[in-house]
C-alpha cells in the first residue's frame, strides 16, 4: 500500500519483524501458517458450526488514552470472547488487526503480546492471523474471534419465551461504578471497594465457560456490554416479548452496595448506572422455570452466581419494578455510539 | 461502552438504525441472524476447510482522504478477496467493522452499502456480521473475509519448488502508475491512458476466479499487494528458494507502455515503480513446467493473461534481469508500514 504522502514514521520496526517478534509466538495452530501467508486455515470437526464475531476498540473511545497495553489486550479479547459466550460457543481462535501509532514501541508490544498470551491460553484460543498497519492515531485494534458449537446448538437472542425466568451471571454495575470512581465521582468510597470496581472495569472477565454450558437450556441470551436493560431489550425485541425485572433481585457486589450505602441520596442515579451502565461482560439469559435445578447445578459447577431477576412477559420492552411494585423510570438505556 | 467523556457527536443516526437501514440488507445468509445477534453462524460443507483473512483500511494511510464511498467499499472487499484468492479459496462471506466519523452521513452510507452489495454479489459473498463504532477520525474500516477450500487444498506461499516457472496474472504496475498520475508526476500522458491507470488504482479487481482454479496446480502463491518483487520475495522466503525474473517478460498494459514511451529518460525509475509499487491485486504463483498447458487452458477459460516471467532457483531472494542478462538493482522492495 502506498497511497499516502503522509506516512507515519516508525522506522525502528519493520512490519514483518514486528509480526515475527511479537505475534508469531501467539500463533500456535498449524492453520495459522506461522502468520506468514495471505490467510489462515480454520478446520472444524464434522458436525460443528463456526461462530464468529468482531469488535473494534479505539483509544479515547473504548478505553482511556492512559490505558496500558495489558488492559487493552485483556479488553480486546474479553469483548469478543463475551460475544462468543453469548452464542454458546467454545472459543477456538482469533484474528488480530493492530493500527499502531509511534507510541507502540517494543516495550509496549512485548507487554501487549504477553497479556494476549495469558488470556488466549485461559480461553483455549490461539492467534490465527491478522494485519498490522501504521496510523497517525488514535491507536485502533480489531479482533475477530472464532468459536465452535455442535451444529444447530448456537444460542440466540431471539429464543426467549413468555413465562421464562430471566437470569444474570455474576454482579451488575461494577464496571460502570468503576468508571465513576476513576472520574472522581465516588470520593467517599473505601479504597478496597474502589479497587474492586476499577478492576472490574479494567479486567473484564467474559463468561467463556458459562456460555457453552447453557446450550440447550438458555432461551434468549445476550452478553451485557451495552448495559443490562439495553441488552435485555435486544433479547425482547428479537424474541417479540417483554420483560419484567425486579430491581431488588439484581445481584450487586459488596462494593456496589457500599456505593449505595455511602451516597443514599443518589440511590436512583446509582441504580440507573448499575442497570444501564454497560461493560459488565456478564450474560443475561432466559430459561424455562423447570430448568431452575439445571441452572443451579451449572452455577455450582462453575462457582458462579446465576441469579433470577425477573420474568419474560407478553408485550414488549423492559420494565423495572421496585420492591413496592412501582415502575422505576430509566431514561438512559445503554451506551449509544451515535 | 461508556469510557470516554469525549464521545463524538452524531445523534442523527442510532447504531441499531444504522445497521438496520444500511447493512442488514447486505446480510443475505441465515447465519448472519439479521445482524441482530452477538455473532454469526458459519456453516461449511463436510470435507471443506474455512479460509479467513482480515485487512484494515485507514483514511489517509490506505486511501486518499478525498476517496469516495464507492472507491473505499470496492478496495475494502478487494484487498480481502485478493487474499482469499491467494489461498485458493472460493469467497463465502465477510464481517465488516466501521469506525465512522461525522462525515459518514446517510448519503455516504447509502452509497457505501450500494457498492458493497454490487461487489459482494460479484464475488458470491454475503455480509455475516460486524461492529459499528464512532470515532473522532480518521475513518477506519476492517473486513474479515471467509472462503472455503476442499480440505487440504489451500494454496500457500511455502510450496514453490526449484525449477518452477513463475507466472503473474494480468498486468503489473498500473495501480502504482495511477498513483503517480494522480500526484501529477505524469503530465505528458494521454488522458485515456491516465484514466485507465487511475481506474486500476481506484477499482482493484481481485482474481477471485483464478485463485480457486489454481488449486492443485500452483506451487507457491501470493497476491500482489505490497509489490511484485516484495510478494515474490515472501514466496521465496517461505519456500526456501530464490527467483530469477526476466524484466522484459513482465506483462505491461498499453497505458504502462505509454508511460515508458513518453518518459524514456526515466525508464529505470518507472520499471522500479512497476515491479515494486504494489496495489496490483494480481496473483503471482509458481508451477511445474509441465503445467504450462493446464495454465494456458485456465487463462483461456477465464479470459485472463497468465504470463511466465521467470524461474524459481536454488538460493534466496529475487533477482531481476534485463534483456542483456544484467541484474537490475531495485532499492525499494515494496511498501513498508513501519
Amino acid at each position: 500500500m502506498a497511497q499516502s504522502k503522509d506516512q507515519p514514521q516508525q522506522i525502528k520496526l519493520g512490519e514483518f519483524n514486528l509480526i515475527a517478534d511479537y505475534f508469531a509466538p501467539l500463533a500456535k495452530a498449524p492453520g495459522a501458517l506461522g502468520l506468514l501467508d495471505d490467510g489462515a486455515i480454520v478446520s472444524i470437526n464434522p458436525g460443528e458450526e463456526l461462530i464468529t464475531t468482531t469488535d473494534m476498540l479505539i483509544s479515547g473511545v473504548h478505553f482511556l488514552e492512559t490505558a496500558g497495553p495489558e488492559q487493552i489486550a485483556t479488553r480486546l479479547l474479553a469483548v469478543n470472547v463475551s460475544d462468543l459466550a453469548a452464542m454458546g460457543a467454545t472459543p477456538l481462535g482469533y484474528l488480530l488487526v493492530t493500527a499502531l501509532t509511534p507510541a507502540q514501541d517494543g516495550d509496549w508490544l512485548s507487554r501487549f503480546a504477553k497479556r494476549l498470551d495469558r488470556d488466549q491460553t485461559r480461553y483455549g484460543m490461539t492467534l490465527l492471523g491478522g494485519d498490522t498497519v501504521a496510523t497517525p492515531g488514535p491507536l485502533c485494534l480489531t479482533v475477530t474471534a472464532f468459536g465452535t458449537v455442535p451444529a444447530g446448538s448456537a444460542l440466540k437472542r431471539s429464543m426467549a419465551r413468555v413465562g421464562d425466568q430471566i437470569y444474570v451471571s455474576g454482579t451488575l454495575g461494577d464496571s460502570a461504578l468503576g468508571l465513576k470512581a476513576l472520574q472522581g465521582d465516588l470520593p467517599d468510597l473505601d479504597q478496597h471497594h474502589r479497587d474492586f470496581l476499577v478492576d472490574r472495569l479494567e479486567n473484564p472477565q467474559p463468561q467463556y465457560e458459562l456460555g457453552p454450558s447453557l446450550r440447550g437450556i438458555a432461551g434468549g441470551i445476550a452478553d451485557i456490554s451495552d448495559g443490562f436493560v439495553a441488552d435485555l431489550s435486544h433479547i425482547c425485541a428479537a424474541s417479540g416479548v417483554g420483560a419484567e425485572v425486579l430491581a431488588d433481585q439484581v445481584p450487586l457486589s459488596a462494593a456496589a452496595r457500599a456505593v449505595i450505602d455511602c451516597t443514599p441520596s443518589s440511590f436512583t442515579t446509582i441504580l440507573t448506572t448499575i442497570l444501564t451502565g454497560g461493560d459488565d461482560y456478564e450474560l443475561v439469559f432466559t430459561a424455562l422455570p423447570e430448568s431452575q435445578g439445571q441452572i443451579a447445578h451449572i452455577a455450582a459447577l462453575l462457582g458462579l452466581n446465576l441469579t433470577p431477576v425477573g420474568t419474560i412477559t407478553a408485550g414488549s420492552g423492559v420494565t423495572v419494578i421496585d420492591a413496592n411494585q412501582n415502575v422505576i423510570p430509566l431514561k438512559t438505556i445503554g451506551y449509544k455510539h451515535f
